[in-house]
């Protein structure tokens, strides 16, 4: 199979603020993207893919290694964080479509976010920045594609938060998109992935190294408390069986248990470990609270208003956005197509079920 | 129905050292213990109770109060964790039984634990506090009931960590014990469990209060770590739809969501706020850490051992510990009595499904 290649990760200054749900106002946004395939002539080929909390706009090819970035903490492989679906002849097929992936609003991958420097004061805005919403996020990716000259977006995509954005791109701009793709998402997150995410944040903000969101420039960032954090959604993004399967309570020694709490004892023990430790070093923790508190406030109490052409696909084991929230999204938008794919890999399954989610989603961009 | 009335912990030093399965020997231990009802002239009316991971030797009754202990931070109302189940005409029936509580080995109320005086150096044990094994647990329950005349149980009951207890009983010692009682518990933790656990340890562990494990007389303690530990374990004791029901998505404030991450804008935030505050004023860290690993380190393999009279209780929603696990063990001892109920509070369930447990114990009791 032909792929995309390497790809840089560009940027693009907003022309204007951007106004923000809160009452504030952003007076200066960058955003960074991505772009794989040929926008055509008529302009009407654009797909916008979005990601979800940890993603950012490398959402396909390999990434261009920068001076800064080396050999890109995090991501060894330099593949994007959708490398499966987006290409020539995959489900976001790049030989027909033109698809666009930004960095969300927010974000720490070069969008403008809380580790921006506000232009107010100089310095990074940390506990300045403001308190966003989905809506803010989509407001932000329309004023994006309006700078690049784009009107009107045949398909907007995405997991999980990303497809929280595709939902509200249907609600804030029915006429400036064709159909939504939302994956193992919901229109509002169930009570106990609120909680989820509460403790996730908690865990955060109780690190002193966070100072109230100031600890840029401090030499001290709230490392363990995004580590716990980044540990408790690996066990949400998985199942139960799934972690049964790839750990089982295979000891981390094969001498046996070595009377320790300090040390992994279980492989299980020694994988979060090293998923916290490569996590914190590519992601910025405010970030993380910010994107965190918008998802969780995401809520659609209008389902019925969407007439967008609306495909959505779930999880049988995703715990975390159950299928219950697919079915009931697909029982109240009107000529909405559903699918329930049947897999142990939990809410992760967005990422890794690339093969069965690709024949569903081309039919429904061709049709 | 009569009441077991004001009940006082009282405090047994074991006449010997206690050796432990790391090699070490804990050379001075008290335990403390409850007991309610009236101990037989034969001696053979024994119930030993375990606690689970936060509970104590508090089981039924009104906790008298001590001077340290004022109203008793935690326990406002004062009674048992398992006040339910015990007490004339109940399940574990007073006026037939003597049942037994302890606070087990490794814990902070009152039985020798990491924040008991270590003999060698007279300071707190902290960090050289022994990493303990359910077996541990169970060889100084013995020892103790020892020390109290008494050779021989009629049964061992516990929920969680407690049902792991009567396990250990049944393997460890066939000879002293006629039955167990194993409710929402396991003979080996699946390895989301694990996980979990593993997730709650390092939330203290991160916390530079916890120092190492010695906090002891340095005026900081992991409070902000143990807090999120708490929610963590309080999210896997209840259950998605258990949530769903008794918070949804109901907001903290009637005005409609205020923009901000540092203060709870869900309910369901704000309780998790409250019970982590609680928790951590009658709660020591390094316990926690301490009966965490030992009931991730617990695990049976060799089920068809066990020859004692079992009964098994699991909760359909029950997530953390699955029926699938008592299940498994229904099919591996030999005789053994099953019921599965129905309720949708999770884990909590051993703790809350009162009405429903009660007949089921007391007709194997008197069988």
């Amino acid at each position: 199979m032909r792929d995309i290649g390497t790809v840089e990760t560009r940027y693009l200054d907003l022309p204007g603020p951007l106004p923000l749900d809160c009452g504030r106002v952003l007076p200066r946004v960058t955003v960074a993207y991505e772009t794989y395939g040929t926008l055509n002539a008529a302009r009407d080929n654009v797909i916008l893919v979005c990601h979800a909390l940890s993603g950012d706009a490398h959402a396909a090819g390999v990434a261009a290694a920068s001076p800064e970035e080396g050999t890109r903490e995090g991501y060894p492989s330099g593949l994007g964080w959708w490398d499966g679906m987006i290409g020539p002849g995959k489900a976001f097929d790049t030989d027909r479509w033109f698809v666009v992936s930004t960095n969300l609003l927010g974000g720490c991958r070069g969008t403008t976010g809380p580790s921006s420097t506000d232009p107010e004061t100089g310095r990074p805005y940390g506990s300045r920045f403001p308190v966003l919403t989905v809506a803010d996020m989509v407001r932000c990716e329309r004023a994006f594609l309006d700078a690049l000259g784009i009107d009107r977006v045949a398909a907007v995509a995405g997991g999980s938060l990303g497809g929280m954005q595709a939902l509200e791109w249907a609600m804030a701009y029915p006429d400036r998109v064709d159909a939504i793709v939302v994956i193992a998402s919901t229109h509002a997150l169930q009570p106990q992935g609120v909680a989820w995410n509460a403790i996730a944040r908690e865990s955060i903000m109780r690190d002193p190294g966070w100072q109230g969101g100031d600890y840029y420039g401090t030499g001290r960032t709230p490392d363990a408390g995004m580590g716990v954090a980044r540990m408790i959604g690996h066990i949400t993004y998985l199942s139960a069986p799934g972690l049964a399967e790839k750990f089982g309570r295979r000891l981390q020694n094969d001498g046996g248990i070595r009377y320790t709490f300090t040390e992994p004892e279980f492989a299980i023990e020694s994988y979060l470990d090293h998923q916290a430790a490569q996590f914190v070093k590519r992601f910025d923790a405010n970030t993380y609270l910010v994107l965190s508190r918008a998802l969780t406030y995401f809520s659609v109490k209008d389902l019925e208003s969407i007439k967008t052409r609306t495909l959505l696909i779930a999880f049988s084991s995703d715990w975390l956005y159950p299928p219950a929230g697919s079915e009931e999204m697909a029982n109240n938008i009107e000529g909405s197509e559903y699918h329930l794919i049947e897999s142990p890999y939990g809410h992760d399954c967005f990422l890794l079920e690339e093969a069965r989610q690709t024949p569903i989603v081309k039919q429904f961009l061709e049709g």
